[in-house]
């Protein structure tokens, strides 16, 4: 067949996507965009002119979102929407989500240059704040699209200056409608970085994400006592610290008996935090992650009795609250199918992974059917100024979502 | 004798601990006056009124040491000094080093109201940051005055907010002249809380202090590397914290073999400190005390030895500096010897000991024949808001130290 043989224009989606590095850009050559911010507003005006030069039809929803809609000849049918997001960390990198708009952008420019008509309508989408970085928690635009949010939960969400969503959106000329939302949609499709190594070092070129794994955050709270170093036999010592040792050996030891569970102890604050002082308290985060959610409840039931049993043990008090549990997400078959054989066609190597980080696919996968195409991040590194996706993949893997696309938007 | 029988004013003794016990004071009881602060330059002011109200001649010196002299006999001979420090720990208790101030106050007021000369000049000091929580390491002010530290080392240790011990002594207007230092003295004799429960778990009243164990403390910083932690695999990663959590447990493992030894890691730091990124790196202190320097040393190459097997193990990089090291210190036994007859002629119960923590008496036995008497503290607690030493103990030692003095400062 002719069309799977179509290609994006590399240049010129290089060059579009080298206007957005130029936007918020940091020295080391990553970005500063944070979502709604006078530089987001400079992007997001540069990627609306963009979509009317494709003759789209543009709107702007009331949580900020832009959609760009290019009709089907089914075009009363659920439209085949594509994107992710153009805010970035505050030391972020050029590519993460930004890859996935600009390359759908360039998926509808080539489809508009050889005057291919698709069955069903295609939109592009850019959701707001997808990173949490100015307004937690993260992806926002997307979770208040699926019905995760509420407006008003959304619109009271406030960042560090104490400046809350709504009027950082009314701020940057943003506000939009809410008929204006995505609703009614075929498939959704998000193009990332994978944020990680795995395709890396599996030398693999094409991430066909299964899904997106789920997460706890648990707080563990160890009380002891403080006392003075010196004088403090050991036996009469109750050190919260010296617990809390055995307490991360332990999250560890668990973890490796558990396949393909992650943790981590990320955070770990120890008061006073004096030198010749018994620390009296300890609070450290956990980050569990699995794809099954029920083992990682079980997991954590684990953690939770054998931390409990090592502060007896040693004579402290242990409190662990879970501070925030998001369910994994399974992507649709039918989708991974598409972009396998779209992969297949090009000669593309794939290989199926579960995300580790959350996406905006996550809550749009309740709206339809959904899934993402990862594209290799140089020795796993994001949310980082050096990362780095090459040219060469970022054209193959625009490439595995045009013909992705020319798939999933054809009546069967 | 006459004047054996001499006693302190318990009643003015403890109005006097209690003016000071309202001055940075907390909530639960404790006190909070770093030094250098605007409460210690409050409490120093009034020490200085007091001082002054007894006749005695005060003079600051270039560390903000407050001495008050009181004339001898024979006025050229050296003087025997009394003291301690004003300054806390940021959750301290009220006792502390502010009993050997207050009870030195206390002596030298009963000796101007029962018209006592003693052949040598009495002083009584207050020694610049002992406690070593804003300004590391401890006992800058004695260690200052007996040739320890230079003046050039102590005037630009920083505080947390970078502010430099001698910014901090400017702001206060408590810098002096380098001339009014503390030197050729006959004793020093400094009354403390013991900090510890050996007194109140033998029962006994007095301690007297034979020195004081030899410290060191190791810094160790640990090296992997950051990353996600939704994404990169266990057995990719290069966590710090990972194994600085089973090399804490080394350290007390290692100490449970050594008798007499103990050992703190009390302040411990992780970078980024963020709960879905993985420590890039960890740096932590310990704290080594025995009263052999030998065993001591002996236990920081075996440290050395285990942490680094345990860092090649776990693939990150390790580096342990000494941080401060102060040998042990034997007090003077014709100073012991006074101390025991004192408690003996008022009928109280001893007990000989070695301390644990340092204390200003350390440095300043390099000066002259040196000694401590320590008073029980209730469950061995201190650097505490709940450290307490009875009302009834605080009397008894003042009047053991009175009859110390009395002994000490009489020309054989």
């Amino acid at each position: 067949m002719e069309t799977t043989k179509l290609m994006v224009n590399r240049k010129r989606l290089l060059d579009t996507i080298n206007v957005s590095s130029s936007i918020g850009s940091l020295e080391n050559g990553g970005l500063n965009r944070l979502a709604l911010t006078e530089d987001d507003k400079k992007m997001r005006n540069i990627f609306v002119k963009w979509l009317r030069e494709e003759k789209l039809e543009v709107r702007v929803d009331d949580l900020g979102n832009i959609y760009g809609r290019r009709k089907g000849t089914f075009n009363d049918s659920p439209a085949v929407a594509i994107g992710s997001h153009l805010d970035t960390q505050p030391c972020g990198g050029r590519f993460d989500g930004i890859l996935g708009v600009l390359t759908a952008l360039e998926v509808v420019r080539t489809l508009n240059e050889n005057n291919i008509e698709t069955d069903y309508p295609i939109e592009i989408v850019n959701f707001t704040n997808e990173e949490g970085a100015r307004f937690e928690p993260p992806m926002l635009g997307s979770g208040g699209v699926a019905g995760e949010f509420t407006k008003d939960f959304i619109y009271n969400t406030k960042d560090n200056e104490n400046i809350s969503f709504q009027e950082a959106l009314i701020n940057i000329q943003y506000m939009g409608d809410e008929k204006h939302r995505l609703r009614d949609i075929k498939y959704f499709i998000e193009l990332h970085v994978e944020q990680g190594p795995i395709l890396e070092n599996n030398n693999k070129l094409i991430g066909i994400v299964e899904g997106i794994q789920g997460i706890s955050w648990l707080n563990v709270k160890v009380v002891g006592e403080t006392n003075h170093a010196g004088p403090t036999p050991m036996e009469n010592r109750k050190d919260a610290l010296a617990p809390t040792a055995k307490m991360v050996t332990k999250v560890y030891e668990i973890t490796n008996e558990i396949e393909g569970l992650k943790t981590t102890v990320g955070k770990l604050n120890v008061k006073p935090n004096i030198t010749n002082v018994i620390p009296g308290e300890v609070e450290f985060m956990i980050d569990v992650r699995h794809k099954d959610d029920e083992i990682r409840a079980v997991t954590i039931d684990r953690l939770r009795e054998q931390l409990g049993t090592i502060a007896v043990m040693n004579n402290v008090e242990v409190t662990i609250s879970t501070d925030w549990n998001s369910d994994a997400v399974l992507f649709s078959s039918k989708v991974m199918d598409a972009i396998s054989e779209a992969a297949g066609v090009l000669g593309y190597s794939t290989l199926r992974l579960f995300s580790g980080p959350g996406h905006d696919a996550k809550y749009i996968s309740k709206m339809a059917d959904t899934g993402m195409i990862f594209l290799p991040s140089i020795n796993g590194i994001s949310h980082n100024e050096k990362e780095l996706t090459l040219e060469d993949d970022i054209e193959k893997g625009a490439n595995v979502l045009l013909n992705t696309i020319l798939k999933l938007a054809r009546a069967q």
